[in-house]
């Protein structure tokens, strides 16, 4: 964001060069990582200059209440951490559109009729661990915290250890049902990652279903060796058998139906140019509209993958790293949200939220800031001045008729 | 090594513990990094403990000089830099066997009639910078000092920066035709990488000639999205142009007699498993027994990559990163150390090393010892006391003859 002058939308320009990547580009902001914890300090100066009061729950999500914490809050927010190389947008627009919100609604001298809270969940990309959703997974529930806390990242540093790092205590993390039964109502405003705003030439629009969707790890293993001395025929190379799977992801996920299945990751053991390698690991992304669609495309992964370790000598096994169920928005509010909103578009999304992780415990709802580019999770994720305007006048609208 | 209460070997002892690889297993021991300064001012402790005087020449080599430095030196030694978990053998044998060969023979009071120097090539397994032989290269002129200045690592660091930070002096890098100069006779003991010695059932052998070998970067580029919100069909994802292109390399080289061709190292760029990558680099390792025959496999390695990107709306462009011709060593000294050595036998190799960069400039010859796994670059690579000895009596007989 250039145009730093304006009142609203400020927040974005005063995170403009917190985490960036030089070398992917973008930005890269992982859960308590340096960006990570600068960004949380900018969230609690700025949500403490706007008159709120910031808590931080025992999972690490940050909560900016405007009113005294109780039940049958109003919450809206987002998350500030990234994919690796990600855009400005993705998770950042929620937080500032909820701190601009909450601030032009205190300038007009409204008083809510029940508690309103900006949150900002942790880990919502799962860049770190793997796990996407995770402050809200624990917070609901929808992850054990004995889980959570044995992941670990790439150096082999547990969540656990992360969590005490930045001051959290393991031992309390989990199921917070004081901290969920607060919430009333949660509305989540995020950039639009997809096209159809564009097609339908609409600024703001509302969700309505999320794919089923999670994160599947493809462990290969075979025998590390010389890469000059030996032999083709007496290899076990695992990356052979990897890269015959991943190469046979696209035309089984095009076999199904609306189905999206990706590859973004891989690590090869040990990664030398001149090593047969003893072990890769693949992650795979894997969505669809129904449930059983989903796990069954994930079957036929898993199948392609023991065919070509078989065929390599190889073994492999295949670990479910996160899973969500297909998410259809509650009915209510978002009818109501449509009337309000002047019949505002109704769409569905292929990206996960901390709002379809919350759909199953509280009432949700989502609203999308049409995104020009269409590409999301990438330098090239954009938003107009004017569409980022409008989802504020929306959110706006919204608290000041629902709070 | 485990029996440390020996005089000979004790070397391997001393530096078991050095830049072992907690993720990888084995060792990783890159040039300039910790455990590669740590190995050289152990090597230069060592070395002058038993009377050698040790300097370092100007591209990072070091030499350790029995005698005034002068020309028509007989010279031997290797390398103790590994590739990313690799064994405690390849490289730091050559170096012990000439450190015990030297000791042996200086407590028997032999007197040489010319100049005797132990070298340590710096960057052999080129697991940092890219380029394998690194010190050969720069020392024999077969890499310019300007291409390998510019070379960077992982971190984007370039070799001219990380060699300045050793104190050594860029501008003067490059061939250096006066050490050059001095070397009358390279011999170069390695544990073998293979299973010929096993099979002819020889504790040592002497190399008759090198595979032709390199490296090439194949750099796909594409679009990177979002995993969930992308449909198939509006992608241009560069993995599956790259997995696709990885996995026929196999059957590539199985087309082509005495050929490997093996990818050990793949670069994801963002990185995020809910993200479609932007970019995907492949190293390709393509080696065989003719010039020619290697670059017409990497000819169709080029066209197969081609044709996977295109077919997925993505670029690619290849880089030839580094390329040695087939080697035959000098068929003397062979001759008269197969006559010294009691008729050992006389093998081909799959792998790369100094010896086959020098071979070129200086009369060179090689000596195997036996690894009764077959397996190299990797934990399982071995080789018994009893070999390892053997190696050692025949390094002191051909050193003890020949100076």
């Amino acid at each position: 964001m250039t145009d730093s002058g304006a009142t609203s939308l400020l927040g974005l320009s005063e995170i403009a060069d917190v985490g960036r990547d030089r070398i992917r580009g973008g930005y890269s902001r992982h859960v308590f990582d340096s960006a990570d914890q600068m960004l949380r300090e900018w969230f609690i100066e700025r949500a403490t200059r706007i008159g709120l009061d910031v808590e931080r729950d025992r999972n690490g999500n940050l909560w900016a209440w405007w009113g005294t914490p109780g039940p049958n809050a109003l919450v809206t927010g987002s998350h500030l951490d990234s994919v690796p190389g990600g855009g400005a947008f993705d998770g950042p627009l929620g937080v500032v559109s909820a701190l601009d919100s909450i601030a032009r609604l205190r300038a007009e001298g409204v008083q809510p009729t029940r508690p309103v809270a900006i949150v900002v969940f942790a880990e919502e990309e799962g860049s770190r661990f793997g796990v996407a959703c995770l402050g809200s997974r624990l917070l609901s529930g929808a992850i054990t915290a004995e889980r959570a806390l044995a992941l670990t990242d790439a150096d082999g540093i547990t969540f656990a250890d992360a969590a005490r790092a930045s001051s959290l205590r393991p031992e309390h993390m989990g199921l917070d049902s004081e901290t969920l039964s607060r919430i009333g109502l949660f509305v989540e405003l995020h950039v639009e990652q997809g096209r159809r705003l564009i097609d339908l030439d609409a600024p703001v629009g509302i969700a309505s279903s999320i794919l089923a969707h999670g994160r599947w790890r493809l462990s290969f293993t075979g025998q590390a060796n010389h890469a000059g001395a030996t032999p083709m025929r007496d290899r076990r190379d695992p990356v052979v058998a990897a890269a015959a799977t991943v190469a046979a992801v696209p035309t089984l996920a095009l076999d199904t139906a609306d189905a999206r299945a990706t590859v973004g990751r891989m690590n090869i053991v040990p990664g030398g140019t001149n090593v047969i390698a003893s072990r890769v690991d693949v992650w795979v992304d894997v969505r669809a509209d129904e449930d059983h669609v989903t796990r069954e495309l994930v079957d036929r992964i898993r199948s392609t993958a023991r065919d070509w370790a078989d065929r390599n000598g190889c073994a492999v096994t295949v670990t479910e790293e996160s899973w969500t169920g297909r998410v259809d928005f509650d009915e209510e509010p978002r009818n109501r949200f449509v009337t309000r909103l002047g019949g505002a578009p109704v769409l569905p999304t292929g990206a996960g939220h901390d709002a379809g992780v919350l759909a199953g415990t509280v009432p949700t709802a989502m609203l999308f800031v049409r995104n020009p580019t269409g590409v999301s999770h990438a330098p090239e994720e954009w938003a107009s001045r004017d569409d980022c305007e409008a989802g504020i006048d929306a959110l706006v609208s919204l608290i000041g008729s629902e709070a």
